[in-house]
């Protein structure tokens, strides 16, 4: 087979890529490992940046996302008791985020990729990238017993953290910045009203919790937890339990539980792998990057390089301009690591540290007192939750 | 010996709050364990926030301030061998800070408190403070043979970190929160032209350093050295070449050098004592907290301690309410730590830590390149520079 762009991963940054340069007339096969169901069934955040959103209706597919997602202007930090709100749309000078499920916005993107006939390749196995520096780079992958070669200008690795793709550039190119934190998230999907129409990012000494929704019958609530304990060790009761100890009385009263669908422990990491370009391949999203979920920036950070890389074969394709492939990785990884760093400082911010010293743990209430005392101090934190400009 | 205020130190903080205190026919006395000769020779920052400068023009003092210090609107940061200017008076909002040596600040309040008659005792060595918690709080010293007493309503710890003040509160009580950097700063005075009219805040991956003023024809610059080193160790030679490498070369290159006048290494420290109320003892400045020098909030951050006592005392004499004394400690605090928050953040972004992890080093030059691609950040920035609200 040929193709044009090669793009291994099929979850929404490599569908929304495949999409927009179709769009553009640049033909592209998307790989994925797992079938489209498998795909479709796992669990994501839904904190959506206005820039995303763009992107999702500039690839005609914003529809139904534009119909059921709900528009979030500001959401509510909770601390000592009281609930305070960040006001996005004041504070960001207008914009706001989308609450719309990544399951819900990846089956729109398949769904687009159908109507225009688009290639999607599922339950590829050994999937190997080859002569990534040389003049003749492809992709085979094994389908059953038959080994199949696509031949390619470009290959795009959006096949997360990991993927093969990463993997396929030389240890001594490749230079990994990683921190781990000491704690994870215990998530809980539950077939409840969610408990405020708004996020509810809770900071409490027994450490932090977040009320997220996905719809307005579908509630996510997490709790911090320490990296020893298990899923068995919580049982759906003792989950909501320990959640209601760490909101403001006003919230827990009318917290309505329910039994979990699903409860898993995430543990948070903050990873960035340096270039994101070599030869011919390009890295995009969870491949190149992580973030810990506090400040919503997981699929957000992905956004801006899709953005770039559309941009950059657009112009390569079309007009013969190839500076935006040659700056991708210096462009690219400039807005991951501002990504990065708000995820971190959020992530500092709200969880309980209880080995760190005094000072930082003062520190700690400090940012927090700062922070809804200044209307610059808020104005950064808005515009980074809305998301940086591309 | 009988009075209503006594202030145990003669450095700015005692000096200008017995001089308000005095305008407002409130009687203090001012005790000092130096020689009024030594208090002068001592060299010390002299970046005056815009409410700092304030008290002084109502403590009658900011004439000569006034005339000879300078306005700066904005400074520097040197980073990747350029020169970025944070705009202070755009940023803030149109405020700025004045450059006006601390010595001559302290003269000024010296020669105001002479000509007011005001009481301060030079050379009072084994200040003891009694019944802070009793009916009858009272100091004594000894001067020469001779213990003299002093029955006072209140008691003013403005004695620096290593005054007896702080030290007369049981340790049962007092809770201190410390931070210590592992550098220090080496400072040379030199009676050179400064080599910029704003202050230049350098990164560099050898160290930090700052280019400083006292005015027209003494300059103050300081590079970041290991704790290791000691002044012994650097001749003005080695400073100046070490100072060059770390500008930018369009810097370097005017730098005029010179003989040192002064040469001292200081420690960098984060420290905070709690609770800055104790009976009728109440700490002020560095009694109380200090900052390391980066963020110049040394003097300034003594500045609101004084302001909320100014008028605490001011209420309690003139209007019978006490209210402000019972707050202060608490209302003291909460703006402590905003200085200690904005100074610890300085230091982080500015110097090298050559054994934090890699991804802790990639944050650092994030938070600078977002800092100079955010107006809100730079905001920040800038309305803790010249000094957040009282």
């Amino acid at each position: 087979m040929k193709t044009s762009v090669c793009i291994i991963g099929g979850g929404p940054s490599g569908l929304m890529l495949s999409q927009l340069l179709h769009l553009k007339g640049i033909d592209t096969i998307v790989l994925e490992r797992q079938s489209r169901e498998y795909v479709l069934g796992r669990i994501r955040a839904g904190v959506l940046e206005h820039g995303f959103a763009k992107l999702m209706r500039e690839a005609q597919c914003g529809e139904r996302m534009d119909r059921e997602g709900e528009i979030h202007d500001g959401f509510i930090i909770a601390h000592d008791g009281r609930q305070s709100r960040v006001d996005l749309h004041k504070y960001s000078g207008g914009s706001s985020v989308v609450v719309y499920g990544q399951t819900e916005l990846t089956r729109d993107l398949y769904e687009a990729r159908d109507r225009m006939n688009g290639v999607v390749i599922h339950n590829v196995e050994d999937v190997q990238l080859h002569e990534l520096t040389g003049a003749k780079p492809h992709v085979t992958y094994r389908q059953g017993d038959e080994i199949v070669r696509i031949d390619c200008d470009f290959i795009i690795g959006a096949d997360g953290f990991h993927g093969v793709s990463r993997k396929s550039i030389p240890k001594t190119v490749l230079k990994e910045y990683e921190k781990v934190y000491p704690f994870g998230w215990l998530g809980v999907l539950s077939r409840t009203p969610p408990v405020s129409p708004e996020l509810i990012y809770a900071k409490h000494e027994r450490g932090f919790a977040l009320c997220s929704l996905r719809s307005q019958v579908l509630s996510r609530y997490y709790i911090q937890v320490p990296l020893s304990e298990t899923v068995e060790d919580w049982s759906d009761e003792a989950f909501w339990e320990e959640l209601k100890r760490r909101l403001p009385e006003a919230v827990a009263t009318r917290l309505v539980t329910g039994p979990s669908i699903e409860k898993s422990i995430a543990p948070l990491r903050s990873f960035v792998a340096e270039p994101m370009r070599y030869g011919h391949l390009f890295l995009a999203g969870d491949a190149a990057h992580i973030v810990p979920p506090t400040g919503a920036r997981g699929l957000n950070s992905a956004a801006s390089d899709i953005y770039y890389l559309y941009h950059a074969m657009t112009a390569h394709y079309l007009q013969g301009d190839s500076s935006g492939l040659d700056n991708y990785s210096a462009k690219a990884l400039a807005r991951v690591w501002k990504a990065q760093r708000f995820s971190w400082w959020m992530t500092m911010l709200l969880h309980t540290f209880p080995d760190s010293p005094g000072y930082d743990q003062k520190l700690q209430q400090t940012d927090l007192d700062y922070l809804f005392s200044s209307e610059k101090a808020l104005g950064s934190l808005a515009e980074n939750y809305v998301g940086l400009p591309f």
